[in-house]
């Protein structure tokens, strides 16, 4: 806690550090630009701007179109905040990049650029796409993954199903994103005997499989949660942001002694990409964003499954686990939602052999031996 | 913490007990029963119902698809779910309600009917528009807010400013959405600040003004900015769920010793009602989840201001703010985002006496004099 009563002065000196965001508006050009003009207030100050007597507000806290691009019915208005209205805070910076703005219609937020500075106030991913690697002892081929599940079944039976997959090859078996705490499947009891589970298949295989716990619910038990399954051996954490925030991602990956990678799940985050002109783009809300916060892959829905993001915006995705980001390590795509281990080829061919391929209800369609189907998943990728 | 290990069955019994949520789905309605099939099972087991062997699992844990109707190209898919799904937890509500759902298309949750069983498994609004009125020792005029804004003043200069604020009369002094823990406006001695401001006022009026700081943070600060808050004086929170999750109000309500009432802010959430075919209704959004989650007062941008909400779409966040909700405590519209005081007959007229309403920078538009701005607003509901 800090306790600081500093006396912040009425001229406060910025850095000049400024980071920009694209917005996607509509035309014509007159009335984007009039609209860019209300989001660099609306995004910050929130105030008449006549009424501004400070010119460092005026010049420095309000938000600065820097271009503004585009033909006919579409523009992309770049505008550039200081890097101090953040205060290091990745709620605070979600808010001022799309905050007030969402409740705007058609503003869509198609990239986003985070100086060094700025990104130093974040932990990023503490494993990354290498340092996942590095922990699972997989140095290239796609690393795969599968869900416990169906909900319904207890903590024994999931037990027993994730030791069969972590016989089978499989690298990370993590809860299905809808197993809680409810009272037919424990939090605490599924955790410890699915990680125990998995540590007893790694001792016989000798690989280094991961479990990890779906940590969603209540705000003053999901620290907890997170505590015991470390304590447990579980060896990473799915997080859904859209559930518990994108902030939680950042803490886990700021936790020296946790040391856990996170996979980042979109639940409940559909609603802000599936208009056309309004939300995030897809590449921001499941690639920069998950890794902005820390986490070491994200999970989305691919095309060809049960949902419906095009290639292009899986592509999308994929690139942005992958662009250059300051110093921040790479992360891996998970596409997932529907995936079959027929399509393991198409799907490496896609999106190259880095990523986490979770597969989940088609390893249950071959045959009750889940061992030998996760066998036959790991034999498509070597 | 509750390590309870207990051996979940694998025939669990189910209470029978079920909440229902409409999804509005597009037509003919062969395609729209079919979707509505997949509903069932996407957001609940995610497994393919042709392998689930446990016949409790089929008819108990996956959703129930109760009535279509509808007609043309949009039908109203009621589908129902095992309230035992949820596990007493919001997230896990959320999650079941439109987690996985959100990612697929052409989804839209327009109501959710919870029964009182599952109501009671969440605190609820803890002072609701009554206890806020009470609260505030004003029992029926409509009651006002107004912001510490822009962005870039000191906690010296807010702290003036909720002082003046509180002697013109304005019941609840809230932080602009956007102050954070800015170096130029540091969170401890801004709130330490205006609370002392608005208990001196409140000393020299006799009346009750709230301070409500905004909480948003990091997920290890926020709760210690919260009792801080209270510590100082405050008189209420400011939350926005698309930051911090819905479950921090849920927290806050539930916390006796600290005793706070919760304005829910709108902050990021609007990506989920910007596509009419698609996430939320607003009333869903911006009424009944902040009130299921125990907020006692929704901020929501009103038609007619800076944003676009139609005049039906706020009067469906008002009826949910104050329709039958089992034993949970009605709360109060709070129409914001450009209002002015001009306005206010008008804004009567439409939602009636009970509202919180916020009028931000028109306070500042009518002279330097922020005590006799407050006044003039004051004396348009009295």
């Amino acid at each position: 806690m800090s306790t600081t009563h500093s006396h912040a002065s009425s001229r406060f000196e910025l850095s000049g550090v400024r980071f920009e965001v694209d917005y996607r508006l509509p035309g014509p050009e007159s009335v984007a630009r009039e609209r860019a003009g209300h989001l660099v207030v609306e995004q910050t100050i929130e105030y008449p701007l006549d009424l501004v007597k400070q010119e460092w507000i005026r010049d420095g806290i309000v938000g600065r179109i820097e271009r503004l691009s585009g033909a006919g019915d579409s523009f992309l208005a770049t505008i550039s905040y200081s890097t101090e209205v953040v205060g290091g805070d990745l709620t605070q910076f979600l808010n001022v990049v799309f905050g007030n703005a969402s409740i705007l219609p058609h503003v869509r937020v198609e990239d986003i650029r985070v100086p060094s500075s700025l990104l130093a106030a974040f932990p990023g991913p503490r494993f990354g796409h290498r340092g996942l690697r590095n922990l699972l002892r997989v140095p290239e081929r796609p690393l795969l993954c599968t869900a416990l599940k169906p909900m319904g079944l207890g903590p024994r039976e999931l037990g027993t199903m994730a030791y069969q997959f972590a016989r089978g090859g499989i690298d990370v078996i993590k809860d299905d994103h809808g197993l809680a705490n409810q009272a037919f499947c424990p939090f605490h009891d599924r955790v410890a005997r699915a990680a125990e589970a998995v540590h007893k298949a790694n001792e016989e295989t000798g690989k280094n499989c991961l479990y990890a716990p779906m940590v969603a619910g209540p705000h003053e038990d999901v620290w907890e949660r997170i505590r015991f399954a470390k304590a447990m051996g579980a060896g990473a954490v799915v997080v859904a942001p859209g559930l518990n925030g994108f902030d939680l991602i950042r803490r886990i990956a700021a936790d020296t002694s946790l040391s856990l990678p996170v996979l980042c799940h979109p639940s409940l985050l559909g609603g802000m990409v599936q208009s056309e002109g309004h939300g995030f783009s897809h590449g921001v809300l499941f690639g920069l964003l998950p890794r902005l916060a820390g986490a070491d892959c994200s999970i989305f829905p691919s095309y060809g499954g049960r949902f419906s993001f095009s290639q292009e915006q899986c592509q999308d995705i994929a690139f942005r686990c992958k662009q250059p980001l300051g110093h921040f390590r790479t992360i891996l795509p998970g596409p997932a939602g529907g995936m079959s281990v027929e399509r393991v080829p198409e799907l490496i061919d896609f999106y190259g052999r880095d990523m986490m391929l979770l597969v989940g209800g088609d390893l249950h369609r071959t045959g009750p031996d889940l061992t030998r189907n996760a066998l036959a998943f790991l034999g498509t990728v070597l």
